[in-house]
Formats: C-alpha cells, structure tokens, sequence
C-alpha cells in the first residue's frame, strides 16, 4: 500500500458540494468513481482537508488516498485528469509517508472570497464572484477585518447548523480586504475555520461597509456568542479555498 | 408601435445557440418569453445583429423588436432584466428610429477569440477559453493575421453547412493577435463574417503558429475557395461576438 497526496482545484457551480452524498454529483464522488475505475472496480475511500458546500470552489484542494497499485508517482496526475471532468482538475499527486492525514495534518488554511461591487451585473462571474450592488466603505470594511484577526471563539460567526463539537476557538493569522475597480477580494488564514464561517464574516463585514453595523459591535458580537447577533451568510459562488498548508515533512 | 434597440451580453456555456430552436434552451428564445410575459402573452419577435452557434459568448449583441407598449424607456431595462435568466444581461434599451434594423444596419462587428496556452488546464477557464497545450510562435501567428486583413473571398474560411448564398466577399478592417502570459487573444474587426468563419480563421492560424503551415499558404488558401484546404474548426467556447457597430443615426 502506498500513500498519495492530490492537489487539485474544482469550479464548484455544477457539484452539490465536495462531500459525497447518494444520488447527487459531488466533488469527492466523481474522485473516488475515476480512482474505482482505474483500481477495476475496488472502492477507494479518499479524504480532503476538509469539506466545501454546493457551489463553493477551490484552487488548492488537498486529499489523500493509499492504494496498491503500482503507478509511477509522475503517470498519477495524467491518469486522474483523464478519467475526471472538466471541472476538476489535478496539479499534482505525489507519494507522501503513510502517516500523512489531509485533514489533521493541515496546520492553515486559506479562503478567498470575491465580491462584484457594480450596479450592472456581468454574466460572466455570476457563478465566480458574489454580485452586490450597493455603495460599501471599503476603508471602514478593512478596519473591520482587523476585529477579527487574532484568537476569538467564533461561535457567533459558524452556522447553527454545525454539528461538530468542542471548542469553537479559531485563530486567524489573517483577515484583509482589497478593491481592484469594481472587485473586492476578502483574504481569510487561520488555523482553521467553522461550518460557514468564511460566509457569515463576509455578511457581516458588508454590514460593516454598508454602515448597518459600527465597528466596535464586532468586538460585542465575538463576545456574545450568538450566531443570530451577526450577519448574513453570503452566498456560496464568491468563495474559494484557496490553499491548504502543512508542515514541511 | 415602437421599435427598441436592446444591448445585451449573454454566456453562451448553457444556450443552444442563439437561434429559437424547438424544445431547446436559446438566447433569443429566453429573449422573447420575457417579452411575451411583459405583453400578456402576446409574441414578440425579435432581430438580432446575427447568430451566434452553442457555446459562443456575447459582449455587446445587439438586437431590435417592435412594441405596442407605453413604457418608459429607462424602465425597459430592469423589465427585461428582472424577468431574464442570469446568462443573459441587458445594459442597455433604447427607442430608436422605425426603420433602424439590428442586422441590416450593422456596419461593422468585432469577435474576439481566446486561446490558454499552457500545459495545465484551468477548471474555471474551460468554458471561456479554448485550452490549447501545444507550443506556438506568436510572432508567426501575428504575420499570419495581417495576411487575412483586408478584402478577401473567404469561400476557404466558411463552413460547407452555410445555406447562405450570394458573395462570399468580406473586407476585414482589423485582424490581430496578441500575447499576455498564457492567454492569448485574437481580434477581427470586419463589414461581415461567414458561417464558422471566425473559428476556422482561428483554426488555420494555430496551424500557422504550430508550424504546420506556412504563411504564404494562407494567400494559396484565399484563392483556392475550397473549405478542405484551410484549417480545423476551433471549438465554441473561445469565441465572443464582442461589438457590433452602426452608423451614428
């Protein structure tokens, strides 16, 4: 048995998330369906860093998977790419020790999200970028980003929905805000991120640039641990995960 | 009655084309339901500046119809917007004379075609541009433009399915190639294109930047008039019908 490392991006429009479920296309259901087929018929589990929802993407996407076929670790990629479609696509596959885990070995991660802040919209990126047509401060939007940086419980800022227990501590190394004319590009990084935590920080940042929310009231939202105080949760098109990091081994 | 000019973009990815076509998903027919739930059922038709096939995108289409309705010219817009799917925009209605046509008057169109030139795919490019791998010789390719520039029977470049008859004499005012990291762009600026004519440009082009194809052959080719001598049919998705332009009424 060897274990392999994937890195891969994914436009996630046409797929019901990456998580396999019966009777919907999936992100991790078309990867195990293409590794079935080249291991003749044997099901081969796979495991991500970590799951994205229905329409979410992701540039660098990080799985493993232990098989015993006997592949040159350089035919992995062209084998994969060719059996999957075109929406997901392979940068590398490489061997790695058979300790390695995608998803407990992560040590950050990083999420994009973007945001089309124009009147018109361009049917071009209303499947990449999150169309918002009202006036923002971008100024106010990234001193609002400096409340969230640092360790907090995010309690407030995850879905209700989360089933995951424990703490609800994060810490983010990063959290900025930029505009290029009318695009608006959030950068997450931490240590690691609640269910809709990246969507609800966004809701509530654009409350911050629509100056529906004071900037201070960041600080009490973090404190009173209530998801209903923040808010809304933006929509799934704008996000991407944009990398996955790891010790070096 | 009053005629109104309408510009549209539309992501020809999910369209059967542009053309009403029975039991299929187009541009114009998404167009002309709207119209006929503004006009209480009642059918509008429409006329575009000319077709676009599956796939092919739209920056600036521009169309034409004839209304009974006393709306306000600066509502058509949102009317038409607010009951169009998100593949299809309008920026702009406008009244415009009785004898003003979308296809006749047109007097000149612009097409780009885009190309990625890498060796890796872009999962999120893949219905934008045409992911073509192999090496070639811009420089090469930019030559090869300037020999299609200017009037030309091009019987050579236009599809054998075309039904239309008559001249196949077009005066291309502007071809040109140009280079920026992986993606490179082709323009063609002219008073008319033929059936497939821009993808076949394309076609033969690559073949010029491969080496498959000298350059003199491309004058061989104009003269000859036969389809089988010039290249292959570059696929849909690269192209965009990206102007369409009038006389100053």
């Amino acid at each position: 048995m060897e274990r392999l490392k994937g890195v891969l991006s994914y436009d996630g429009t046409n797929f019901f998330g990456s998580q396999i479920q019966p009777g919907q296309r999936t992100v991790n259901g078309e990867i195990e369906r293409a590794l079935q087929k080249m291991h003749k018929g044997k099901p081969i589990r796979i495991h991500a860093s970590g799951r994205t929802d229905a329409g979410v993407h992701a540039i660098k996407q990080t799985i493993h998977f232990d098989t015993p076929l006997l592949i040159q670790e350089e035919n992995w990629k062209k084998a994969l790419n060719t059996l999957l479609p075109k929406d997901i696509y392979f940068h590398t596959v490489e061997k790695v020790s058979a300790d390695f885990h995608a998803r407990y070995d992560a040590i950050e991660k990083e999420y994009r999200y973007y945001i089309w802040n124009d009147q018109e919209r361009d049917v071009f990126k209303r499947n990449y970028q999150y169309h918002y047509p009202y006036p923002l401060d971008i100024e106010r939007m990234k001193k609002g980003c400096s409340y969230l940086e640092g360790e907090h419980d995010f309690t407030s800022f995850s879905s209700k929905k989360a089933t995951a227990k424990g703490s609800k501590v994060r810490k983010l190394t990063k959290v900025a805000c930029q505009q290029e004319g009318p695009q608006i590009e959030f950068i997450f990084c931490g240590n690691g991120f609640l269910y809709h935590m990246v969507r609800i920080m966004v809701g509530t940042l654009l409350d911050i640039g629509q100056r529906k929310l004071e900037l201070e009231q960041i600080t009490y939202l973090l404190e009173k641990k209530d998801r209903e105080a923040s808010g809304k949760t933006a929509p799934p098109e704008g996000l991407y995960l944009w990398d996955v990091r790891y010790k070096e081994s």
